[in-house]
């Protein structure tokens, strides 16, 4: 017997016990951890972790590993010293150990990359600070596909080894068993290659225990019996039908060792039921001798594979999409519940920064804190939250949550912006009259609606990013007649866009919904201005009231001409005034000039044995329904933006909008209530179509990050057999994609995570919303089908959001795809109040940044966390935005000066760190995994040196994320 | 706080956690201990005990109580010593408590009184043995229906305090409800009244938790969520949930104390998912302070009633039949599986002799011992064993213990008797060539049938009752051409009777079927003598083969006249040659002159809504079908036995005997296969029809003990309203029943369990079989319907057994009942061998008793436990057999000279015990219980007096047991 239990020479059959726990699904986080709702789910963590912890202390043999950090700390928290004491000990013997750690077991899909670190560094912030230890191993069992960016960034950058998981595509699978290539060296990264590659471990089947071998309590199992006491003895029919099981599993598998996941969805409900079991399995198997069996996990499997020194195939790219059957492609999810993934993008932004300011302003020991969005946010994150596939009271509770986090976070953000900007108070006692807009996504703003007389109403820019930034302020405004001033006094050029009932109709509804209110104003007007706010800064303006009439009013132009041409600047966009369609793109700044064709249309949901639904995308055989081949066009021209409202049919708006110095189309849509009484579940798309020869070529992010090439119809892996030609082709977007000629690159970008494709060449899809009648069978036994109530009417949810479209010259896109990514993801946070302008100003810092004056990131580098820790220390994240190679100026090595950075702030000590601060960066050991076909030579990858603590100058190579705990 | 948490004052919820864990019943008592075939029902007793005890030990104040000796001894010989001593911890300290102790919880209608004790005994002696503890709350929940035996005699008699059940008819418990009448003072024995009452807890509902108080691991309740960092706080409403119900019990109760029983079927799977929760809803109702929750056991309980001091309702008779509805009298399951039924009552006898003879033989260490038989028929005394409310396979599963346990008695039963009766032989190494024959139900015994030439046949009849006994030996033989010799030499008159056609066919079927083969020669002959065996002894009896023809060939009668009377003695009964029905019956020695018809008939099971099944008799509304009004009489006549053949119909064949002196009918029937193919479940009776008025009366015996009077349509403790004429009428019998006019009284005696009523006056019925098409739906999930199959074809269960039916004068059958009674219970025992007659003659002992030849028992007195301990001590049980005033000359104090009983043994040491042998005599107290209405006179009951040690005389007094151990 060798070292834990392995034996050499014989095959070793790794059991390794766990417990599958949805941070939510069919019931809430809350629901699953208590364990009520159990009509709906028999299902009690607290049940799993209670009894494991008292399994485990039976027998010092046993193991068990746990994933989901918002559960465990739930438990914790309720613990005994006692117990706590006696979980310490099973940890540090190694008996419990933590894989994953993050707060939950995230998607890999339609999350965005700072989520997926801000959850994993709160999650292995508990555990360092409870057991002192750091995870190794990724454990994403149950995502339905896997990414590029948790290959390399959330695998190996966090110092994992290994990554496990269940779910790749059958085709993929099949041809895998065979070539035993189920087990990879990952490559997730172009850009650092081999300098983060992982382990990587695809289940054979599920992640539940092989056929016969599923041992909970009350389940339908053969037990172990070997009493000669009882009748049925069964120790050597058990023991035959545990090694075929075992030779079966080694048949595909590469090496004398096999891992047996045993456990299933939230099993160990009376975790002896499992042990008792097992022990008995491992007594008798290794007294047959021959496989040996032992308790394990997935680091001393690891270890196993690593020291049996044989050579693993190669993967790069990703594992999207997932199908596990010909018409099953689990594609839908990328999009499903568009709101709230919306919601989850937005308060992403928000929550970084309001942890900025959190910061700047010094954290607060008690009043409201960021934890609690961060915990929202972590929870959302999850493989069935952020994906749209959870029951909708779990999702009502998802939200729930978000809302509530974001309310304490807005408390933070108020009192911190309170206090930076006041010239007199006494910020540890902050008392703040600035308010906030979370609902200006239904274009209601309190605030901004009504400006007391004789006041006016301060708006607070506050600009999260590193860079000084101009960009546009719209609000709900009462009336035309308001000027507006900066802090200098100078009046701001501003444009006055009058209402249209679409918008007054979806905030009349929707504040009544949510709100139960029917505000009696409605505001006539958005009042657009141009802001300018240096970096991690703010700027302040006044909107006035003025006796005489505004300045800013629109001009509504009835098109004369065929052609009908917009756009305050050098991009130009040309429409059809007869059927109202998007013609051609011109910017005469670039040169571009590129006939461009945008329309919504939607795919039948099918509904025959696989159905389409939460998961799945499969749409009927027929092409998608093009919503309309004509559609009015009415233009509102000014100085700041020119916008073409369409109203496409009786559920599709869209509002075109090219500013004056923006290069890029924004499009704002309204979609919903989609219909659906006829029966047809409905699953709408935006589908710009350019005239490019794309060769069936398209890039699209993985997770907001590396951009990966996606060619039609084709998988690098495996010779495809196409079933699904559009479902099989989508991709999940989070930043956004972009194809290209050898002239032109078409690249959209969007604001929340949802699925894109290109099924033709030149053109390029986005879906949009979906709502579908049946559900698909994968568990969560409900149709997509959202609804919203107000006090008489229930009606299909409908969904606000924007898309972006830019055309640049090929191979230059990348500079407006990265900045304009961060400015999405980041927007301009804006705090209200009212006060007379000359009051405000005589108390407040009405214009300021945190940094030097002097000074901003690099153009190619990010801020991406600042976040002061309980413990006084300062987390410091910077990410380089660009892949080696992408930009012909900005793929380079960059220097980013922290002390200009924290200009007000003394930095006394800093500590490089992996991506999840759980860890010296220098004690991050690769393994040397042997890779077959040798070792090609690749370029090696570029990152930055030691920082010197003297100059803190961080020196970032391309797509370098550095983290770094900071003693201010 | 007072004692063990009760509170004065306030209404004490006491909470008793308990899993009710039926000793098989959907799956095998196997099956349920380990968990297997858990797709029939989630349910593992290992894991109940397992988790149980973990629980206990997490916190002192929590309690369990465990019923099953059976599960646990199972699960007891499984754990460490570690755990064994953790285990006496807790029951010391009365956090896990014993209740009932026996090995299952017995059905209480189709037990014998005596297989009642027996398990009780092996379940309170291991008790004893390993805890030195002696339960003392009877814990009879689910049997359906509650007898007066188990009241007073394994209750009160046992040293129980207190008994609680769940089922009682419907009507009864409305109508206790509502006079707080459901807690009573149970005296269930007329002879002994006050002197053997026991607190009686009947509950308000069933058996389980109050709704939404159910805890199982993954069951639907809801959780009291007190912790502020989740969801749904429900703390308040979950204790006035609890406030709400504990008052809706408290309002049909006395006192201030009310039960919860915490648990179901086979509940703890996880016990800390209950005692999590009842630890919280202790502790947050108890702060709240309405009322007191608290932990509590069936004795913590009863103690806490009687310190209340208030006066309790009186309760006398028994509590069948049950009804759950008013089509749901549970009265089938009196008959349901009337073979197993007859399996079970044949063992018990047998096992009642192997034991006497394992000790008078003395036991041996090693080799087979009767424990295994013991085993299998406490665990067929189950209320879904011998109720034959089992499903199929567990019903298979108890006949294979049986079985199992009968081959090892069967081993030490010839091994003892061939040392018994060897005079030479070294009884510690016994050889014996004896053989038995267990089936000669099917008239199959290959000892007798085939007689090896030169040699005789040796049959050895050991007789295990305290009288010497005349009695017929009826074995098949090859051929006619035998005589029989006693074993002085002289011939014994003998009888030959024809094997008829049923008997073969039914001996050719159950042979293949049950042992796979198809003997060749059929015997052509049984052969009939009369045996005569001293008690506790033997004789031996010599069948040889004659050249000449035999001499004791019958005649077969061809009846002449209108009436044929049979009968070779004073008894005589009268048939009528045409329409073949018996009618009239005549004594010539008493004068009995009384005309009498018996009859089949069937009922047709109800279909409906209530189908009849394995627990419930539902006929339909129309009248029993007669099977036949006129059927072929053939009548055999010899010196020793008259013998009336008829087939009824196809499948109902019946032998009537009047042997020569005895003063009984004997009818011997063979039902079955029970044809269904007309889509009719059928129940089949003999109905005896006499020329009495009965004024509605019938008395019935109580697990063969007692005699209780039944009146039809009526109940003593409600004003019953009548749903079900017939099924509401019928009542459980083991030893039999009679009714009785001024002039004559007629008794029925039964072989088996099984249901009777008179439904009209002179009228008795006995159901003898039943096949069913549907279930009904009591949670068996299957229909009654045996069948039994050979190579080739399967068919109804058939079923061969016996009644007997006496005449007496009025107040004078009481006699030929419990003589009668005994003798049926234990026939004499035939061990055969074959041998030179001299042979044989010369190396053994041919006729013996082991008491004092000049002594035997008196004739109201029954040994009924004779067995050498594990310990080398000797169990000794003695019971009169009437109760007071039932025989003018028998119901009398009566003495039993020990000395004279065991002649051959020295008794160094005697004492007293309870019933089942675990505490002194002396050592139980009986509660003084106030009983409403004051205590009215009661005749004092007669006992025996204290034995003297030097005399070793035992007095009993009517209906009295004495239970002792012997050091001999």
């Amino acid at each position: 017997m060798g070292i834990g239990g392995i034996v050499e020479g014989k095959l070793n059959v790794h059991l390794v016990p766990h417990s599958h726990d949805d941070v939510g699904w069919l019931k809430t986080v809350d629901q699953y951890f208590v364990g009520s709702n159990n009509s709906i789910q028999g299902a009690c963590v607290e049940n799993v972790l209670d009894s494991v912890v008292m399994s485990l202390v039976r027998d010092p043999n046993r193991k068990f590993i746990f994933a989901e950090m918002a559960f465990f700390r739930r438990w914790w928290l309720l613990q005994s010293k006692n117990i706590q004491d006696v979980v310490k000990k099973l940890v540090a013997s190694g008996q419990l150990e933590f894989v994953n750690g993050g707060w939950c077991m995230h998607d890999e899909a339609a999350t965005h990359y700072i989520d997926m670190i801000d959850h994993t560094t709160l999650g292995h912030g508990l555990l360092k600070s409870i057991f002192n230890i750091t995870p190794r191993a990724g454990w994403q069992i149950d995502p339905f596909g896997h990414s590029a960016v948790q290959a390399y960034l959330l695998g190996a950058e966090l110092g994992f080894d290994s990554l496990h998981f269940a779910r790749i595509d059958y085709q993929d699978r099949a041809k895998r068993k065979i070539d035993k290539s189920l087990e990879v060296i990952w490559r997730g990264s172009k850009t650092f290659g081999s300098s983060s590659q992982i382990f990587t471990n695809a289940f054979p089947n599920h992640y539940s225990a092989p056929n016969g071998f599923n041992f909970e309590v009350s389940g339908d199992f053969e037990p172990v019996q070997d009493s000669p006491l009882l009748f049925d003895m069964n120790v050597k029919k058990r023991v035959n039908d545990f090694i075929d099981a075992a030779l079966t599993q080694a048949n595909v598998t590469r090496t004398n060792h096999i891992m047996w996941t045993m456990g299933d969805d939230f099993q160990y409900q009376y975790a002896e039921s499992w042990f008792k079991e097992m022990d008995k399995l491992i007594h008798y198997v290794n007294k047959d001798g021959r496989v040996n069996a032992l308790y394990s996990t997935p680091s001393v499997y690891t270890d196993a594979k690593l020291a049996s020194n044989v050579s693993w195939p190669l993967k790069t790219h990703d594992y999207f999409p997932y199908a596990d059957g010909a018409d099953s492609y689990w594609t839908g999810y990328f999009t499903s519940r568009p709101a709230l993934k919306g919601y989850i993008r937005s308060l992403s932004g928000y929550y970084f920064a309001a942890r900025q300011l959190e910061f700047l302003a010094g954290r607060r020991l008690r009043g409201p804190d960021t934890f609690s969005l961060g915990d929202a946010l972590g929870i959302a994150q999850h493989h069935d939250a952020v994906t749209g596939t959870a029951k909708q009271h779990t999702t009502n509770d998802y939200e729930k949550r978000l809302a509530i986090g974001a309310r304490k976070a807005e408390a933070v953000v108020t009192s911190a912006l309170s206090c930076l900007t006041s010239s007199t108070s006494n910020c540890t006692i902050p008392t703040s009259t600035l308010s906030q807009c979370p609902l200006l996504n239904i274009s209601y703003c309190p605030s901004t609606e009504k400006i007391p007389s004789g006041k006016s109403l301060v708006i607070v820019a506050y600009n999260p990013l590193g860079w000084n930034r101009r960009d546009y302020i719209r609000i709900p405004v009462k009336d035309a007649n308001v000027i507006v001033q900066d802090s200098k006094g100078n009046t701001v050029k501003a444009q006055l866009i009058k209402f249209d009932s679409v918008t007054r109709n979806l905030r009349s509804f929707y504040t009544e919904a949510y709100l139960g209110i029917s505000p009696q104003d409605v505001p006539k007007y958005f009042l657009l201005f141009r802001a300018s706010v240096p970096p991690l800064g703010w700027n302040t303006y006044f909107v006035t009231e003025t006796a005489g009439k505004g300045e800013y009013a629109s001009m509504v132009d009835t098109p004369q001409n065929e052609t009908i041409i917009i756009g305050p600047g050098s991009l130009k966009m040309s429409f059809s005034s007869k059927s109202g369609q998007l013609k051609r793109i011109t910017n005469s700044r670039t040169g571009i000039d590129l006939p461009v064709q945008q329309s919504y249309l939607w795919y039948g949901s099918a509904a025959d044995n696989q159905p389409s639904g939460a998961y799945i995308f499969h749409p009927t055989n027929s092409p998608p329904t093009i919503v309309s081949r004509s559609v009015p066009i009415k233009v509102i021209r000014g100085p700041l933006v020119d916008e073409v409202h369409q109203q496409f049919n009786p559920w599709i708006y869209q509002v075109t909008r090219l500013y004056k110095d923006k290069e890029h189309a924004e499009f704002e849509f309204i979609i919903g209530p989609i219909p659906t009484d006829d029966g047809v579940g409905k699953e709408v798309i935006t589908r710009i179509t350019a005239d490019m020869v794309t060769n069936k070529v398209l890039y699209t992010d993985s997770n907001g990050r590396d951009f990966l090439k996606r060619v039609l119809n084709y998988r690098e892996d495996w010779p495809l057999q196409v079933t699904q030609p559009v479902a099989g082709n989508y991709y999940p977007l989070n930043l956004g994609m972009y194809t290209t000629d050898n002239k032109t690159e078409l690249s959209v970008l969007v604001d929340r995570a949802t699925g894109g494709a290109s099924i033709n060449d030149g053109q390029m899809e986005v879906m949009l919303h979906r709502r579908i009648l049946y559900d698909d069978g994968r568990g969560v036994g409900e149709s997509l089908d959202e609804t919203v109530c107000n006090k008489t009417t229930c009606q299909g949810l409908a969904v606000r959001g924007n898309y972006y479209m830019s055309v640049d010259q090929a191979g230059s896109g990348s500079r407006w795809r990265r900045t304009t990514g961060q400015e999405i993801y980041s927007p301009l946070l804006l705090a209200f109040t009212h006060e007379k302008q000359e009051d405000y100003k005589a108390s407040h810092s009405t214009r300021s940044t945190t940094m030097d004056p002097n000074y901003s990131l690099p153009p190619n580098v990010a801020l991406i966390t600042l976040q002061e820790l309980t413990d006084g220390n300062v987390l410091l994240r910077l990410a380089h935005l660009y892949e080696a190679g992408e930009d012909v100026d900005l793929s380079t090595i960059v220097k980013v000066e922290l002390k200009k950075m924290f200009a007000a702030k003394r930095i006394k000590a800093i500590k490089e760190t992996s991506l999840s601060a759980n860890q010296d960066k220098s004690a991050i050991k690769s393994m040397p995994w042997k890779v077959e076909g040798g070792s090609e030579t690749e370029p090696a990858a570029v990152r930055g040196g030691p920082i010197d603590p003297s100059t803190l100058i961080v020196e970032l190579g391309p797509m370098e994320i550095r983290t770094f705990i900071l003693q201010i």
